[in-house]
């Protein structure tokens, strides 16, 4: 490679994605992520963009270059950037099959304090609040840093799915005059002496551009002022959202759904087997995605685990996790739909069942125990739209430009929201969503 | 085709994107664009997904259902969404090649009432603000659905060039506890009784994540509140970020975005060709995009169009017009970098040049009159960040997680953002930013 090639300045240096090393000389940089000194030399661990490198570091065989390019008189550090110019020579015992024997280490750039947490290691000997407190550094970890890689990989292949079922792609106002969600839970702002809120859903847009395209979706930031102080409830979260026109019914949503699922965790392994193998990632097997009925779901619960039924409308957290259970025996699935929720639990704009109005024609995913999606058909009949909302106290006028589309024409349609983090969560089966969120914004925490 | 497949109720109609019908009897669903009765006969256009489809409708040899399945008695009236089976013929004539010739509608909706303003001419017969006013209708215009197909295609292009170059997609948040970019034009917002802020940028968070993947790349809505009312100011945008670590300069980050921009205009006419052509896009010739610094670009103005220079340490809209003229003329591109902001205008994590303090390692390019980016070289070392802060007043305590990155080893590293409504809106030569959003937020307005 030609070291003044013009173009790209990284592109000298031999980039890890690449996989393999050529026997000989090779150009890296990389941080310090572990120095261990040893008796006559010292093992000096690269991290690069994707890997851990191990170099074996020999007194009097390396050159070591500072920052301004004179000798480095002082020692080496963690968490120093370097580019190298080693050896290398194929090492079976070590993780990439390589070892790298420096001859020439260019500092970059000298950390100014050692970390206050220890990250080099396979876990981070931290709690939780200690991790996310010093984020911008915990998540040089190795296992921490594993799981927004397969989160990307999970993007992309969402994204690819839906646009190869025709879905384009949207981006829609976070800023908004009308929360699509109702209730308590939403952050509101002054936009130059009027209120505003933050959109707590792409919902009215989505349903908008249904009439434009037929297929569209969304991936981006959701806010939520709930007060929940949960392992499963963030306040900014970053919704996978999708909306479909011209269906005959919700089933044709989880259909979609589950090709999508099933079409991302098919290519998970080719994005990012390494990640998936570091954090021993159990990749569910989806078939054909069983359905349940929301009362029977109920009932059955009960039955099994003689649980007395409190809250009529919902599912409680526990019972999610029951019911995940029940299936999966059942089925052997981790996925489960549950269908036809309560038209009291659910908003405004959702499509009632024709042949029993107390319930909707809508669905949660529920995956490993906990629901990662909410989604339905809507209304879209301008009459029957108006009617739901006076029947709710509603005034319609505020929602003028939404209701535009339902005056002006609409197909019969729907969608759903999925939540990235914590289908990331549930994927690697950690105990908190805040776990796959990089910087999670909760009740007590709005930094870093 | 099978009307009963059961994977995806959508299957059974053929999807306008497969591109050719095949003679004989076709079914396809959509929205009666537009109806003019003829002697004998009505013209219905079909306003498919993607297409303007045109059908003969003629009384008699055609059988009209309602939604509710009975003989329809009515009239057939526009931005109805129906179901169609129809005879195709071949028809040179018309801009799809084909002709439909409907033998059954299923009527699947009937809007409440007719349109407020005229969409199924070429043009909307409206002023920009009438055409947002009712943007929710406004977009089903073929012209106006067309932009946000190509906004679609550049950030399909955007993402595939940064994936193919190890860049990882990242979601940061957007409730901050501190401003990224300073000055006023900041949203505060009341966030569980602490002030909280709307990211102006994804600044700090991107700079972090160099730190753990090297390369990232986020598109995502930024937040500004700025008071400007003008044809290239939009108060929430959708900003397309990358940052990228062991540069040796900042002209790798102008040569990968070079090559971005390159990447996805060639890419543009296989993804939304008819789009392009409908509204007459002219494509830019990409070859090595030219660089002039920002001392050199505003005296060469001063000269050639003789004209006082007002502002010394910036390039106000008229300068940014006549520079990319006279580059054009020079050199035939349409795109320049201007490099060496002064370092008063550039935020306190601008890297100055050490051959002169007084300007950064930085640069904006311009595309077509317009500056579309602002990018530049980052201070990566802890000392010089916090000498620079304290010189601009700034209390080191309240950046307290951001500093984290430098304190803990940072390497050389740079990045930008573009913004990708006003990208769009130069590629489409549009007057007005605000007509390549698909819901714009300006000071006056909040709604749809």
């Amino acid at each position: 490679m030609n070291e003044n090639q013009e173009n790209n300045g990284n592109e000298n240096f031999v980039r890890m994605e690449s996989d393999a090393f050529e026997e000989g000389m090779v150009k890296i940089h990389g941080s310090i992520h572990r120095l261990r000194k040893m008796s006559g030399f010292s093992f000096l661990i690269l991290r690069t963009a994707r890997r851990l490198v191990q170099c074996i570091l020999e007194p009097g065989r390396c050159e070591i270059l500072g920052p301004d390019g004179s000798v480095w008189e002082g020692p080496l550090r963690e968490e120093m950037c370097i580019r190298m110019e080693a050896q290398a020579v194929r090492e079976p015992r070590s993780k990439t099959g390589w070892e790298l024997h420096p001859v020439r280490i260019r500092i970059l750039s000298v950390p100014a304090q050692t970390l206050p947490v220890v990250i080099h290691g396979k876990e981070i000997p931290a709690s939780l609040e200690t991790i996310l407190d010093y984020r911008p550094m915990t998540l040089r970890n190795e296992k921490e840093r594993a799981v927004f890689r397969i989160q990307d990989a999970l993007v992309r292949g969402f994204t690819e799915y839906l646009q190869r079922n025709d879905f384009v792609q949207i981006h829609t106002p976070k800023l908004v005059s009308q929360g699509a969600e109702g209730g308590a839970n939403i952050f509101r702002l002054d936009y130059f002496g009027r209120e505003a809120y933050l959109a707590q859903s792409p919902q009215f847009y989505k349903q908008m551009m249904v009439g434009v395209y037929e297929r569209v979706f969304e991936i981006g930031p959701v806010f939520r002022a709930e007060k929940h102080d949960t392992a499963r409830h963030l306040n900014e979260y970053t919704g996978v959202d999708f909306e479909m026109g011209y269906i005959e019914g919700f089933e044709e949503l989880c259909r979609m759904e589950e090709g999508m699922i099933r079409h991302t965790l098919e290519g998970l392994s080719e994005l990012c087997g390494e990640e998936l193998a570091l954090l021993n990632v159990r990749i569910p097997r989806i078939g054909s995605i069983p359905f349940i009925r929301f009362h029977e779901a109920k009932e059955r619960i009960a039955r099994k685990y003689r649980r007395p039924v409190r809250e009529k409308e919902d599912l409680d957290p526990e019972e999610e996790k029951l019911l995940c259970e029940l299936i999966q025996e059942e089925t052997g699935s981790e996925f489960v739909f549950v269908t036809h929720y309560p038209t009291a639990k659910r908003p405004f704009y959702a499509m009632e069942d024709e042949a029993d109005r107390s319930v909707t024609k809508s669905f949660d995913l529920l995956f490993r125990g906990l629901e990662v999606t909410t989604g339905g058909q809507r209304i879209h009949d301008h009459a029957a739209q108006l009617a739901k909302m006076k029947e709710r106290g509603m005034d319609p006028e505020q929602f003028e430009s939404y209701l535009m589309i339902h005056r002006g024409g609409m197909p019969p349609h729907g969608g759903l929201g999925m939540g990235l983090e914590r289908f990331t969560a549930r994927l690697l089966e950690q105990d908190n969503v805040r776990r796959a969120c990089l910087f999670p914004r909760d009740i007590h925490r709005i930094a870093p």
